[in-house]
């Protein structure tokens, strides 16, 4: 199954044109005729099919036939903040939770974080979103959002059901415990390589959060990010 | 917590020599002295406290003061059967279950299988295991099996209480729901890129495995894995 990522995508009947990236891969990669039929997703949840028009190498017209609410998406919205990280291990953890079902990643910056998010870097996790939507066949795109610092990332706090910290130094609580599995909105904050501060992890604490463990094991970052999520969504029923 | 890899570990009041990359890291990197204490692990599930003897560049001398076991491991014994992947992607997956918690990968090849895992990328495996096992302070070293083929893969089957596969066109049976939280022993299979053929699935259904889902979302490899792994250490009660 195919499924291709135009943000446009609004009403059955109407008629559009498909640019860029999206065109070439319909009429070079899988050489598709007019007359075909597609899948096509705005990634704001909804699917369309649609007929195919024209199909030149860089401009296809297409038909939207009908219209559906994406079938594949969890039932829950679950937004990862993640510490920003080294190298390209941003992008990696984006491309798993995003195939996992996160509605929105969060990069932020607290005390020990050592990596930087510059603004190319930023553009390519966008990137790897929409490359990840398609991949896992999903209909909605995760936003990425802007970077924020320690304070910024408690102010959203109040937008949430429940928000969950992961923390290395919280032995007894397990996430299975903690999560309340009768929310909607839920905020997990996975912190950076070397973990929160002790005052962090308190004034997280003052706003509302709750701190959980993942386990005596030390996981890094970018694997507690992907494990965190996994057992969430599947605690939520939204995964395995 | 810095935890040292020294396979010959065995009993309280024995002496012994550290060489190698061991030894460069507890003289050179950490700048240790003799008469300092450091922990060491055998890889085989015991912890140990050690005295320094004699620290030079090359060449430490340590005297076991304390064994005890390992008290960070799972309850349960989960091996992971990967399929061969293309690139770096192997090594990805052996570092996060390593971490997670898994107690030997056994990558495997079958129809759908694309990349080649040579004899130097198997020693990289091995490699990649110790480093994860000490990163996240496990005591158990987790086994990288000999490559085994599609049969080879199914003759092992018969030593496991439960073997769960990971497959994509397995829609109602959620992985939560086939694992048996009354066993000890494990195994998990997470198949290709393109996945298993029906073929092979009937064949692994045949020999006593059962077949999960990780969700309507198509998952990479690479993440199924990991994901599965966090799944079910979780619902044993071995992960957060």
């Amino acid at each position: 199954m195919e499924l291709f990522y135009i943000p446009q995508l609004k009403e059955i009947g109407c008629e559009m044109e498909i640019s860029g990236a999206e065109a070439r891969h319909i009429a070079r990669v899988l050489r598709h005729k007019a007359g075909d039929d597609v899948l096509g997703t705005n990634g704001a949840g909804e699917e369309f099919r649609l007929v195919l028009k024209k199909v030149a190498q860089e401009r296809v017209v297409a038909q939207v036939l009908e219209k559906r609410p994406g079938s594949r998406e969890p039932n829950h919205r679950l937004v990862l903040a993640q510490a920003v990280l080294k190298g390209d291990k941003l992008a990696e953890v984006v491309e798993s939770v995003t195939e996992l079902g996160v509605d929105e990643v969060i990069p932020f910056i607290c005390e020990r974080v050592v990596g930087r998010l510059t603004e190319s870097k930023y553009r390519r996790l966008e990137g790897v979103a929409v490359s990840a939507m398609k991949s896992s066949t999903r209909t909605v795109l995760p936003r990425i959002g802007r970077l924020v610092d320690f304070d910024g990332l408690r102010e959203v706090f109040s937008d949430f059901d429940q928000v969950i910290v992961a923390y290395e130094e919280e032995r007894r609580t397990a996430l299975a415990k903690v999560l309340n599995r009768n929310v909607n909105k839920i905020m997990l904050v996975i912190g950076p390589e070397g973990g929160f501060t002790p005052e962090e992890i308190e004034k997280m604490s003052d706003a509302g959060a709750v701190c959980c463990s993942l386990g005596p094991r030390r996981l890094r970052s970018e694997t507690a990010a992907i494990a965190a999520v996994s057992i969430v969504l599947n605690l939520l029923g939204d995964l395995g």
